[in-house]
């Protein structure tokens, strides 16, 4: 069984919008069995839409197609599936009577007659009821190939894949699972890396597939496998892992699946009943952010100050004004009275400040652009690191995030 | 002329990475005239690159592929370009010099001979040498189809893209020009803003297309134009702006051309030699994080406080406890307590403050999950709104962010 992705819509072909849907519908179907083998986006327009859908009859065996279900004029798909399906439109009831239902508990406005054609569906199609908004789900079958419409937006969208097309899915097909085992590596480039564990990565039987994503300062080692015997491929799986995380052991910091790095620092300070909190100067909230989108962070996560300007550091942190004069407000001796002062400001056990040139000018300090430091402080005592993450701002501010969640995530890992 | 993307990566298939680099290259692509027509992503697999690339030699003048250009086993698009032109691979010494430096400056670990191989090139290319990394970029011709390889580290492409392959591009072709005109409104649905403007969109020439975007409590006008006459078209577009404008009066905020809704916030403030604050609550920070990205933020941001636990908001904003209890800590009373004394404690023109249940679960008070509270401070006053954005706590902070921009810039624009 094969499937893949039609996100239909010129706003991503323009790159006024990132396609997200796409992964999100992937990682669902590879949870269920399903690989996807091609993912396209293309225009909102007529011809496009017609050799996408042809094109894919001879390559998949269920196609899902984002975008284009609107009620404005820009948005075709509808009138296209007609034509590509060779059928006609008609009112479904259930679909008519929850849009109106949404007018009325949500909308508050008028219904006009472009929100009651959305009631409007192909007569061959399986309908699936979108309870988030006017456009429903449609199914359809072309010759062999399964057909999945659903409207663009990713709420409703996501809302759609969950509770009807997965299930329909695994009603009708019998599929084989899929493990991905992603590890978690901080701190080494991927070729060190392969050089390390090239016997090992020889030794790999042909059905585990292998590969490095870098990113940032870190490095993502995935292992992918895939068959019917669910017990079998975990075991596969599991062993060749665990021959691998001893070569690795300096550099390992954890697994990704369901465990980002904030998760994992979440479950060591609620496990451990610690809590942290943080001085944020160029990184703006994004860090506090981070942790904050765990949910339950209010058991451990005392609270942030954002602290971009100097005289903020100064009113609002209690930095010697001294100490920034004397060090530069981008300064080792900095960097640990801020993490020092926030942690006793919310009184928490762990606190990390960070601050730095993130460019694209200097600001209140002489320091060489891309120069961060970031303090962390513990129970025991507070200390700090100087780095260069280069010239570029968004750069330097997402690496400070990452290294800042690593230095964080080892600190918790020592007890 | 048409161009393509193409995006090699398992990662992107099974849903792990979000493919950002097309979007990147679909916008400066429209800068310089060039649509793209289709944006494909497939798997580092031999047999879907050549068919994909075959595929494209029919469909556009240009193709950019991205990924799988890594020095490690899993990327093998080097290996598959030589089979689909026919060519073999031969070293580059200013790539190889250029690999030399990075290690030496940058790296600062033994030089590989895997990286070394990253200095083979097709000999048939035009190379782009790579300052970011090791793997160079391609240029080659198929047929009367060029095809543009480059490595997939969004960093690294960029540079790319920029620096090499668009003044190459701009070099041997005679490229019409592209406009897009992108109109923010807040505030109304996209079906009942297409029956105010109906009228109008029936007025619309045929060179000109028309598209609603709605996300998150916004909806996005899109005008979108292509001609060789630049101030003819740009005239065009113009004209059908300022009459289309008084028709959305009420919820007209401003233009996305390079003007986002935190750009436009950071210009009313520095123009106006103003200042603001926040007290964020589930928001964690987003909001401040979101205007830090404007450059130049220290001028107009004092300062933040993520006050997430009830506890923060007690002993660090000084919120009243006895109002939390009366009222419960999601309430308009403690949201209006928050903007004043954040406005006191960063000494601000503005502030605002956000306290609401984000869900899944409630927190510390028992309103309704999507219930969520904003309030404003001015120099005069201070008010609040309450809303609900349902039951997805990604939604509703999503929501809840771009309300408190909209609020933000509504109030300043009073002035």
């Amino acid at each position: 069984m094969t499937a893949e992705i039609i996100t239909i819509g010129d706003e991503i072909l323009i790159g006024q919008t990132i396609d997200t849907n796409s992964a999100f519908i992937a990682k669902e179907f590879n949870k269920i069995g399903l690989s996807i083998n091609r993912i396209s986006s293309i225009m909102d327009r007529e011809l496009d839409i017609l050799n996408t859908l042809n094109s894919s009859i001879d390559n998949s065996d269920i196609v899902i197609v984002t975008g284009g279900l609107g009620p404005t004029n820009d948005d075709i798909t509808k009138k296209t599936i007609v034509k590509f399906f060779d059928d006609t439109l008609v009112t479904n009831q259930v679909v008519l009577d929850n849009i109106k239902f949404i007018w009325k508990k949500y909308i508050k406005q008028p219904l006009l007659q472009v929100n009651i054609d959305q009631s409007l569906v192909p007569s061959k199609s399986h309908v699936f009821v979108n309870t988030k908004g006017s456009a429903p789900g449609l199914w359809l079958k072309k010759n062999n190939t399964i057909f999945v419409f659903l409207p663009g937006v990713p709420f409703e969208m996501k809302e759609l894949i969950k509770n009807s097309v997965i299930p329909k899915i695994l009603n009708e097909f019998n599929l084989p699972y899929i493990i991905h085992k992603t590890i978690l590596t901080y701190g080494m480039g991927e070729s060190s890396i392969a050089e390390i564990i090239k016997d090992w990565e020889k030794s790999l039987p042909n059905d585990i597939s292998f590969a490095y994503l870098p990113s940032l300062g870190r490095v993502k080692l995935r292992l992918s496998t895939k068959g019917n015997d669910l017990q079998k491929i975990t075991n596969n799986i599991n062993l060749y892992t665990s021959k691998l995380i001893p070569l690795i052991e300096d550099i390992f910091v954890g697994y990704e699946e369901g465990e980002s790095i904030e998760k994992l620092i979440a479950n060591k300070l609620t496990s451990n009943n610690l809590t942290i909190s943080f001085a944020e100067s160029f990184t703006g909230g994004k860090i506090s952010d981070t942790l904050v989108s765990v949910t339950g962070a209010s058991s451990f996560f005392k609270g942030s100050l954002v602290c971009y300007s100097t005289a903020s550091k100064v009113n609002n942190l209690n930095v010697d004004k001294d100490l920034i004069d004397k060090y530069s407000v981008v300064s080792k001796e900095v960097v640990e009275s801020m993490a020092l002062n926030v942690k006793k400001m919310f009184n928490s056990d762990y606190s990390l400040a960070t601050t730095g040139n993130a460019g694209p000018t200097k600001g209140d300090s002489n320091k060489e652009i891309g120069t961060v430091y970031i303090g962390l402080a513990t129970p025991e005592k507070v200390f700090s690191f100087e780095f260069n993450f280069g010239n570029s701002r968004e750069r330097v501010t997402g690496k400070s995030v990452n290294k800042s969640l690593e230095l964080i995530l080892k600190e918790l890992l020592k007890n």
